[in-house]
């Protein structure tokens, strides 16, 4: 294994051993100890100081289920806080099997010229890229598929990402020739500061991960897979409905966020819905699950067919059903699939995309309820750059203050997901005091409050919420350093095995001791460390909190309303 | 004397005694005290928790030459910290002779009406306004005048106020029907989020405002308006140039910033000078001077006619054509002038709307020196509120965010004025410590790092920069307290008469004891109320600096670099 530095500034590659303390870090826990180490935490994220780094997880490259995640770390240029994004998609395992433990883009070109970074058994290469400069991301794979083979393995950013808007992503070709994102946080942009078009991964000749102690990872691999099957959201609930199995779970729970945050149930849930999504996907024949990676054994992904049996979307999850469906009022699940489709291919982060829509609904561009009007803002504004075009990509908090609105759900500038922090006040800590911003995914205490994974803490009361999700983001930092996806938390909450395997795995890839003290040792160490690089970015408390008007208005059904004092918010940090 | 509380959310208007803690302070010191007491600092600064606050300065209203201006306080919705911004005008004098100390205005309607406030000798009355409403500000001042007569003083928002855009401002009549401004830091769009279109001043009836010790008040005001006239700069410069006599000395000096802060001298610097300027002023029988406010001394606004004697603009000032002629390369001094009319009339700062304008063509959205560009983008983008118009009207800081660029000039989000921090170095602390965000005038260090007034601290050296930053900065917080133009500081820092018979003129007025020691106390009370405000509200040292790209690129023609390390600008708040 070794680190790839690649200066964009001299255009420059350059070889490294990996640092003895790297070691034995992969995913998260590397991209946050790089930047923390390397980036000047006051860099402006579009400038030559920040860097962009990728990570295979610990776990990437080996047969452990669900391990093909890749963390992609920097300071983000939506929250101008530390960012890790990961993603499925095939260039985790091709990255670790090529034996790159991290890949360490620094520096800025002088030139306006554009480029693109091509790994493979060799090493990486730069490559003035002139063909693909100006197209979205499908066209970007189709043609790095006609230059490379079906096999290639390609990141890439469409138009926004190359206009350095704030909510771009970067786009991740999966198994299947569809896309999933580095969403969150605009490392799309970045990379397009960097003037990287696209990254192209071939794996022809790449050899094995090695394993220290391969009998007892095997062993432990069984379990873990055994319990990702066994869990009944895992298992059942998201390989069937996939995550949108959330919306009529959240319209009971009176935590469906609708009309941008105005209420908490949504009158058209059954629309929406995973079940009307299962049906619909079945009868036009396409696929209810799908994998967003080689080795996935849980399969929330999808393939999503128009009304004459044509592929429309994948990777369709609640969180921008949610956010077009019920916190935008449309109401038609092929427009908000259209929109989904749209979103993967000019490269906008989804959720941030859906969060920033209802903001724009908010401040009158279009109707509540327009999904042709969003398809339209979404391919011709923001797709082709134009000025609304470059307020709504963005995100949530450039829309909120072009037009001088106070009803914008952002937390360090990062769009607030699918959750209402007033009636499921866990989530609201883990929007409050997340290091990356409004983040469900960093500590999903949906899992406790709703789904009684973990036991139940009562979403309406402010009990325990501070202790739960600290909990959860501690564990989370763990699970996002492994490469695996967040969804194995679900298990491992409740199955004592599962979480033991997690940890004799990591520790049999290794060759290291690793038990639930060192678990959560290094989880603390993660958020830790990403807590500082916020605070030396210019961060304060101040910026662990709620948009005011969750303290200024309550949300039906349950008339909740955001009570945390700032010393009950405050007391996260005390770890 | 009394205080106005006006509350938009009832529409109530409550008229209180002056707190004893608050009977000798006035202007700058009397708004950031309310702000600092009543306003919550994290609250939005367009909802209804944010406050709108008047007050006259100390000395407003008295005799004491240059003292009619008006400080409006209030959290910005640009910088996101505490707000003082001070305007010439009719209302300042108006406000204080009908015994009105401050006026107060919080809560914002729940309906979506506009409102006129109306103050006269009987009070402060809420009236429902549509005429105006989608009006600009002449046209709002025409409206008033032909309402309630001549002298009606008016303060009044444009189409980019009711539209809350961050670089709104608040339109002030002067005494000749002409427009002064509290400019900076958008005041404008906290008018407009509490839906008041305009507010009229009725002073027919207003008593006299009493002085304490009349004798004493009569002695000093007449030696400080001699000290006034004997100075070199208040005397002479200001009154046959303006402030544009800057042009010429700033590019003489290598700190004028040019095409966006790339160099910091202009090819064509004679066709924009202070001295090209007079000239063209006298030939088409303008008027070199004129006054901001009844009892003004120094008059460096002027009457700027077209080529056919028309009128163009007045209060026409050396930041305004800067920006435009230099850092935006406009060659042509009547598209300068043009601009400046139009910024006035939409209701623009015309600082930050020229700075922005530097960034607009770094994004390449017009050409650099298109002035007819300029004037399209001013008047029918962000006077008419396109998308476009709103990115615009938000700011430096907005356009750089939503063109993804790194060359964006703000400190605290607000746009950085006509002198290079890295050629003119004290100004460069200024900018960074300021309370306010990028704002020259908080602490003018041109007067003794160029001007050599108060002696001389070299330019492009670090020594003395921060301690000459400081005292200056403790001044103008005292100066912008009594209610006077910040430009009585030149006499003041050279013949110590002039300093005393301002101290002397106070504590007459008011009838206490008031010596230099007292000054400088009542300087740092006021600074430190702000920045802890502005800490509470979520900044932190890391908001005290200058962008990165200052440390990145050397201008020429001395090859200056901002060097200052972070401990040697903290060191400003050491006192």
């Amino acid at each position: 294994m070794h680190i790839v530095r690649v200066n964009m500034s001299d255009l420059t590659v350059k070889t490294e051993e990996v640092p003895a303390e790297w070691k034995t870090l992969g995913g998260r826990a590397l991209t946050t100890t790089i930047v923390a180490s390397e980036v000047v935490p006051t860099c402006h994220p579009l400038g030559p100081n920040n860097k962009l780094v990728f990570a295979p997880g610990m776990l990437s490259g080996t047969p452990a289920a669900n391990s093909g995640r890749m963390s992609c770390g920097g300071k983000s240029p939506l929250t101008y806080g530390i960012k890790e994004s990961n993603s499925g998609g095939t260039t985790a395992q091709q990255f670790a099997k090529l034996g790159i433990h991290a890949m360490i883009i620094e520096g800025r070109p002088a030139e306006d010229k554009w480029y693109r970074l091509h790994v493979d058994k060799d090493g990486v290469t730069i490559h003035e890229e002139t063909e693909v400069v100006g197209m979205q991301n499908f066209a970007v794979i189709a043609e790095m598929e006609k230059r490379f083979g079906d096999k290639v393995g390609v990141m890439s950013i469409g138009i926004p990402g190359e206009k350095r808007m704030a909510a771009a992503n970067i786009s991740v070709k999966d198994p299947d020739h569809k896309i999933r994102s580095h969403g969150r946080g605009g490392m799309g942009a970045v990379m397009g500061s960097k003037k990287i078009k696209c990254i192209t991964v071939d794996g022809t000749g790449a050899g094995k991960v090695e394993i220290a102690d391969p009998e007892k990872f095997k062993k432990a691999a069984k379990v873990f897979a055994k319990a990702l099957l066994d869990h009944p959201v895992s298992g059942q609930g998201l390989p069937t409905y996939g995550t949108n199995i959330l919306v009529n779970i959240l319209h009971e729970a009176g935590g469906l966020p609708t009309k941008n945050f105005r209420y908490g149930q949504c009158d058209h849930h059954d629309k929406i819905s995973g079940e009307t999504m299962h049906d619909t996907i079945v009868e036009r024949k396409g696929h209810p699950k799908h994998g967003c990676h080689a080795g996935c054994m849980i399969q929330c992904s999808q393939v999503y067919n128009d009304k004459d049996g044509n592929y429309l979307t994948s990777g369709f999850e609640y969180e921008t059903i949610w956010g077009l469906g019920a916190d935008c009022l449309i109401q038609d699940l092929d427009d908000i699939a259209t929109c989904d489709n749209i979103m993967d291919d000019i490269g906008i982060d989804s959720i941030e995309g859906v969060v920033t829509m209802g903001v724009v609904m908010e401040a009158g561009i279009i109707p509540w309820g327009d999904g042709k009007g969003a398809i339209r803002l979404l391919r011709e504004e923001v797709g082709k750059g134009t000025p609304l075009g470059h307020i709504i990509g963005n995100g949530t908090g450039s829309v909120g203050q072009a037009y001088g609105l106070t009803r914008v759900p952002v937390v360090k500038n990062q769009g607030i997901p699918a959750y209402d922090p007033r009636s499921v006040k866990g989530i609201g800590i883990t929007y409050a005091t997340s290091t990356m911003g409004a983040d469900h995914t960093s500590g999903y205490c949906i899992a406790t409050n709703i789904l009684k994974c973990g036991g139940f803490v009562d979403p309406l009361s402010k009990e325990g919420q501070v202790e739960l999700s600290r909990n959860l983001q501690i564990g989370t930092a763990v699970i996002d350093s492994t490469g695996m996806c967040v969804f194995v938390a679900f298990p491992m909450l409740d199955i004592p095995e599962c979480a033991e395997a997690l940890n004799d795995m990591v520790a049999a890839r290794f060759g290291i001791e690793l038990d639930n003290d060192g678990v959560v040792a290094l989880g603390k160490k993660i958020l830790k460390m990403e807590h500082e690089f916020n605070l030396a970015a210019g961060m304060s408390n101040a910026d662990d909190r709620l948009p005011e008007f969750f303290s200024l208005e309550t949300v039906p059904p349950h008339n909740a309303i955001w009570d945390f004092t700032d010393a009950e918010i405050d007391e996260f940090w005390n770890f």
